[in-house]
């Protein structure tokens, strides 16, 4: 392969191809059209890259990313947001679809991943004990558990469950709703998706 | 969108959303990987990109990609190579595979795409003029057109094989054999690729 492409290209292909979920073909792809696209767009690209670990850092609060000039997440800051409603999510990017509702004004906690033994995440791991911290200090009134419907996403909420229970009873618990997906055919709902539908059924 | 991540991530995320095939949701989680792996990885890989268009350039007389420093492609300046047998592809990746099969010792020429009305690339968006010029000056024996097998592909090769056969009568002209790939059953073999297989039988 050396004498094939040139090493520039061969380091940029190594390099994109560390990205998640991209494979030496998606990464020539990649590099092929950094070369072929204009040299600023390829200086920019490597900019903003550059820069991410010096321009993001972490909200001290909530643990969701701010810019670094920020002192706390204005998702906590902000007035119209209600501190003593925490939605509890696995990772940063979580809080972007439930911002995007519309219909969410409490304030958000990130833990950081989910429960996985196999990848050694174990409670040490997650932000768990700074979530107990802030509902005593906030006087939370709901946590809502958010993590993900996957095997760790829900091992991780019975944790959390528990160890905000055993803490501070007075506290609210709360999950999101399994059911069936707006616009989905009930033929084609799975039938663990449709056991928390009827589980969840309400009067009409 | 604005409050709810850092600027500098938004930026990333808009930038590696340019690369080819990359939506949204996946320039997002390249974005949150860079964040999460560490300094220098990050670092590393925007230097990568950002040193593309200064070490690599195109070779005069077979475009495919090379070193800054070099001055023609190694798979034609190298003495092992015959330089009276060219492969013509239509992209610097394409010889890729065509090196790999260790059975080509001859050179390439790349054509810089194919021909696509709708893209806007017509012949004289591609590199035939300088192949038929080489094709005079290093008294070419065979012309191996290893276009693409879409559409404008095969355009591409029609219109070279005109071009080549009006101008230089005596060349040789080939094309790759059309068939069914190793490992394929016949019952999943489309059936364009089963004619040709049909045409191109050999005796045995």
């Amino acid at each position: 392969m050396s004498s094939l492409l040139p090493q520039a290209l061969l380091r940029a292909i190594d390099e994109l191809g560390r990205l998640p979920g991209v494979g030496g073909r998606t990464a020539e792809r990649y590099a092929y059209f950094l070369l072929k696209t204009d040299r600023q767009a390829a200086a920019k690209l490597a900019e903003t890259i550059s820069r991410l670990h010096d321009d993001v850092k972490i909200c001290p609060v909530t643990f969701a990313l701010i810019d670094v000039n920020e002192a706390v997440s204005p998702l906590y800051s902000d007035d119209s947001r209600n501190k003593k409603q925490i939605a509890v999510v696995e990772g940063p990017l979580d809080i972007i679809p439930l911002e995007r509702t519309g219909q969410y004004n409490g304030t958000y906690h990130v833990l950081g991943g989910a429960l996985s033994p196999i990848d050694n995440i174990g409670p040490e791991q997650l932000r768990s004990h700074e979530l107990l911290e802030r509902i005593k200090n906030d006087e939370v009134e709901e946590v809502i558990l958010a993590t993900n419907a996957s095997v760790e996403g829900e091992s991780t909420a019975v944790f959390l469950e528990r160890q905000i229970h055993s803490a501070l009873p007075n506290t609210v618990i709360t999950r999101l709703a399994r059911g069936i997906p707006v616009g989905i055919d009930l033929e084609y709902a799975d039938q663990i998706t449709l056991t928390h539908a009827l589980e969840g059924r309400r009067q009409v």
